[in-house]
């Protein structure tokens, strides 16, 4: 049997918190034996919640109290430090103290991302822990990396994100030889900004990454490559403008469906079939973002998450834990690090 | 009567030339009489293409006979000064000799971003015309500025964007008082990366336009915003992320419409109303994209443009010429360029 993973799920974070992150947990060990999940939040809330249920193997779930509450509106890194009894803050010491093998929250995308970085901590080598969402696309799935709220990337930090963004493409999503593009204004070589311009050659001669050149965001839905390396600010565009025209299209669709009778009548046995369609360019069926390059794992959902896309958080949290991610990246960039410093210990 | 205005079409520019900007400009003639088209290309092919039109004003289709053809893979600049009997470049020096108001081209967009420039010549105080498409929005449209070739601006530029932007967007497409955001990353004001914080403060204060703030990516596409200001890097990300997801979606619900006998009886229905849906957000219906700042009129239409997209480019230029947009930036980039230089002479 597969080793056994211990999910910290944030029990208070979120639009739909308690009642979602809870069921999800419910679902997560009903559904599969390898879960142990750790609902973190106020006790009583989180034990009245849990009463709801019947039938699920109670011995794999766990409650820590924590009762404190970090809002979205708080700025991250004074939340961090001041609300040391908060579901996030123990939540994430319950990872690094190795209690836990990841935390996932549909809180504060910003104490998120501090908090992985000062409480768990950066995994060696790595320069800046990036943001990952799975994005839909006509073929699947692309990770979008970084979306994080580290802005004003350096070359070498975008090199990493290929790198992880590699690896976990590979080895949890299951894609061979991912192919890699970086995020630019044009197809031509000559073509970027300062910033992809430096990056793009260094990408190139990188070795044990499928580098396939520069994707134009026109491409980007199609599916053209599997890992899509961009600075946070370029990111968090594309992320956001997903869910902008997603909706938007959406919405227009509906009110043009009942424009005239005969579209009513049609709109009836369409129906079925057009949602379905958008579900699969959902992403929240793609469960979480993770914050790669930490010593444990951190999986941000959204902050409107339900119970499903907390689940598949969950179940995306086993598969980077059975198939060692956070040691494969930790041995990757080790290794690089190495590799950098050779030269300077020779000369 | 209005006055009339000349526009200069590229008969030999985009997939679609030369038959569909000859149709156009034909169209355009016939539709109003307060414009006469200029058509630049090689002669006999025009002449042939405008043989096949009867009973149009053939007084108001001039033809200006250019023996070359810049293609879209050439380097523009090196395009713009060797190819000097092209229509691209025999089009921008009718209008910087004052013989045409406006030069309309679906050819290389490289190359009309820096014959603009150099031929037509930037207008007194502009540091860097921006290339600014209407984008569709559920509200209407948005002036997205820059999209142009030119990234890594500095937040005076922006500034000067987001005037440029006004004027026209209050002028050409008549909305008062229109709403100018930039594109951030939160809607927080310490969000940003390093161009937009510097950039925060400079469009607050700036007197004559209507700053609303920081837009995320996700709420361009509702309309929030009447100008959206970004570096041009952006700008081409969210332009073609526009184009990409548009048509990933309309594919995909294509592709769920023919899953089953149901569905498909449906579609028959549906499709006219999904159709003139999706042509609502089409970014073709709102002409080409104008290149703002320069001494005339220089207006980039799609590759693929079509007739109707050339002949609203058209439409476009005799606006922008009856309203003395150009003579409205020139007069508003003159004083400030006076305004920052008075500090200096007093010093």
């Amino acid at each position: 049997m597969a080793e056994t993973v211990r999910v910290v799920v944030d029990a208070m974070g979120g639009d739909n918190a308690p009642a979602e992150p809870v069921k999800a947990a419910v679902e997560a060990v009903t559904e599969r034996d390898d879960i142990v999940v750790i609902l973190t939040g106020k006790q009583e809330v989180i034990e009245s919640e849990l009463s709801k249920f019947q039938n699920y193997p109670k011995e794999r779930i766990q409650v820590v109290n924590a009762t404190e509450v970090i809002e979205t509106a708080e700025p991250p890194v004074v939340a961090i430090r001041k609300k040391k009894d908060s579901s996030i803050v123990v939540g994430l010491n319950l990872v690094k103290k190795q209690e836990a093998d990841a935390f996932v929250s549909s809180g504060s995308s910003g104490a998120i991302l501090v908090g992985g970085q000062v409480i768990v901590g950066r995994s060696k080598g790595v320069q800046r822990p990036p943001l990952a969402p799975l994005i839909p696309t006509e073929k699947g799935v692309s990770l979008l990396i970084d979306c994080g709220a580290n802005v004003d990337a350096r070359p070498d930090h975008l090199v990493q994100f290929a790198k992880m963004g590699s690896i976990y493409m590979e080895d949890v999503v299951g894609i061979k030889n991912p192919r890699v593009a970086i995020v630019n204004n044009g197809a031509e070589e000559e073509k970027g900004n300062a910033l992809v311009k430096e990056t793009f050659p260094l990408l190139k001669e990188c070795p044990g990454i499928n580098f396939i050149g520069s994707i134009e965001a026109r491409d980007i839905p199609a599916g053209y490559a599997d890992v899509i390396v961009c600075e946070a600010f370029v990111g968090n565009v594309i992320l956001k403008l997903y869910e902008g025209l997603g909706s938007t299209f959406m919405k227009m669709i509906k009110s043009g469906l009942m424009k005239d009778t005969r579209s009513k009548v049609g709109a009836l046995l369409v129906k079925p079939a057009i949602k379905e369609t958008m579900k699969a360019f959902d992403a929240s069926e793609y469960g979480g973002a993770p914050l790669l390059g930490l010593k444990g794992l951190v999986v941000k959902t959204h902050g409107s998450a339900k119970a499903v896309e907390i689940r598949h958080a969950i179940f995306q949290c086993v598969q980077f834990r059975q198939q060692k991610i956070n040691e494969k990246i930790a041995a990757h960039m080790v290794e690089e690090t190495q590799k950098a410093e050779t030269p300077k210990e020779e000369a």
